[in-house]
């Protein structure tokens, strides 16, 4: 537990609490860079000085797939490494109840004694864009903050998943039996971001079918010997049968980033994405402040009323024409 | 069928043959948009002043939910009310088959004499921002060529496809009693843009639960005597039954939108969001080449060796700075 302190506001003050240890300037420090104000970018400056060394994994899988399960067992066998561990549950909150604050506290009891664990869930509801800025840079202040492995779990395969898991250096990705017809689970996207295969519920009828039919997918992806063959792990996560070897495929995932020069790659695509959204999002906020003044809404109603198009809408507002 | 003529590759010309009825010309018309050349812009631009008369629905849902037998349905019933149909099926296509292709040759069999019904399949593999624009101006080159109703099928509930659907009216979800937990299904987000839910394979033991969770959702959405009141209707697709009252619903939709003249602000809000994503869409390739330049290199490599901060170097990238 903390000693009682005042958390400082100002930014540099706030960080090196932080870094010390004190989990009540964390929670603060993570929650002024989610609610995004005059601060949040000052915050990411200081921050990203101090970032790189943190592992980032990413986890993600159809709703009922086992994810939360996995990330807790894989937490508990991280801790007996002797492993800092942050967790960032990206948590589509429903409008019918405070989700992502709920599970979150379920969650924290299991750990609250243990100070080298943080547990957050971030809630996506209409935020779609700036959800992943956010997570994006909740875990910059999560490395920052020493933890060794940020377990990014994303609920979904939706674009803003997907989007945040560009961060991570290795994607898990959980199916189960019954996920339905596993071509249509590639269709979404799926083959593409995973590093490694986990087929949870490993003990059901048809997990065999599926352990095949994916066995084959990963099979016809590999290309050259250099090239990262990605492993399919059966786990039942709520016995921990399995876990610890899907601990250890990625631990071997993360070896071969570094050997083969990919985590650097990663990360460069990774920043430049970064930089880019930032300038995009800027983009859309100021053309918006423009379409509420007096020509903006001229030039709105000329397109309502199709006296021009889109595109040369587009070309007139951004000043082109 | 068409009769045989030559298919001009001038955009009015183009135009006014697929306008005229010609099928093949409408097919060129269509590809041209998807395939992006320097005749799309054009294209949208001669295309926009002939539409707004057509009604877009779309239609999304988990895989296996029964979506495409639910199209070819209300395909039947709306050709026997003299409708001219398009269908739009925007397929995330395999990397294991020629899956937006294949899909379009087996559908379009069953309607080959009706050159009243044009089913075209898009595929999404890679182009996560393009599709989106694409799609929607497939889509006003149908509204051009007088179909009566647009179905647009979208695979999944990513950003892509919720994107996709902001150019609908109507928004039909399917969901079956093995979707898995209904409120994971709204936690996608699914609650936000139905307009109409269809509970298909309502046959199922486990449809009762279902309906009744989606009944009491949709109350507790519902807050004034001029908001509409999402129906859920039951369906077994499969054996054409509770389609018809489903298309019931879905016009009852139409009409309640034309009255209460939120068809208007749906239509605007749609054309701004579309205009602003056109700019963003140019800048982000843009600053892409500026990055091929020896500055943009250089400030890349700053960015990567943490001299400077991803929003410092999206100030000096944009000149900010």
């Amino acid at each position: 537990m903390d000693t009682p302190v005042t958390i400082p506001s100002e930014p540099q003050a706030l960080i090196d609490l932080a870094r010390s240890g004190n989990r009540a300037a964390l929670a603060r420090l993570i929650s002024k860079i989610e609610y995004r104000n005059q601060d949040t970018e000052r915050l990411v400056e200081l921050l990203y000085p101090l970032t790189g060394k943190a592992q980032v994994w990413g986890i993600t899988g159809p709703p009922g797939a086992g994810k939360s399960t996995t990330v807790d067992r894989l937490l508990t066998h991280l801790r007996e490494q002797g492993k800092k561990v942050a967790v960032v549950a990206v948590d589509p909150s429903s409008p019918f109840s405070g989700g992502a604050i709920l599970g979150d506290r379920i969650r924290m009891q299991q750990h609250s004694g243990d100070s080298d664990v943080y547990i957050r869930s971030v809630g996506t509801r209409g935020r779609h864009g700036g959800l992943s800025h956010s997570t994006k840079e909740i875990v910059l202040a999560l490395d920052a903050a020493q933890f060794d492995v940020i377990l990014v779990e994303t609920a979904g395969v939706g674009q803003t998943e997907l989007d945040i898991l560009k961060l991570a250096q290795t994607v898990m990705v959980i199916l189960v039996p019954e996920s339905g017809d596993s071509i249509q689970m590639m269709k979404a996207g799926l083959m593409e971001i995973a590093d490694v295969f986990v087929l949870n519920k490993a003990d059901r009828p048809e997990a065999d079918k599926l352990m095949r039919e994916l066995t084959m997918m990963v099979g016809m992806n590999a290309h050259d010997e250099n090239s990262w063959m990605i492993p399919v792990c059966k786990t039942e996560a709520n016995r921990d049968v399995g876990v610890v070897e899907l601990l250890c495929e990625v631990q071997k995932h993360q070896e071969h980033l570094t050997k083969s020069g990919k985590r650097e790659e990663k990360t460069k695509t990774f920043l430049k994405e970064e930089m880019l959204d930032i300038l995009t999002e800027e983009l859309k906020n100021s053309l918006e402040q423009i379409l509420k003044t007096d020509g903006g809404k001229e030039l709105l109603e000329k397109l309502y009323q199709k006296k021009i198009a889109p595109y040369e809408a587009a070309k007139t507002l951004s000043g082109q024409n």
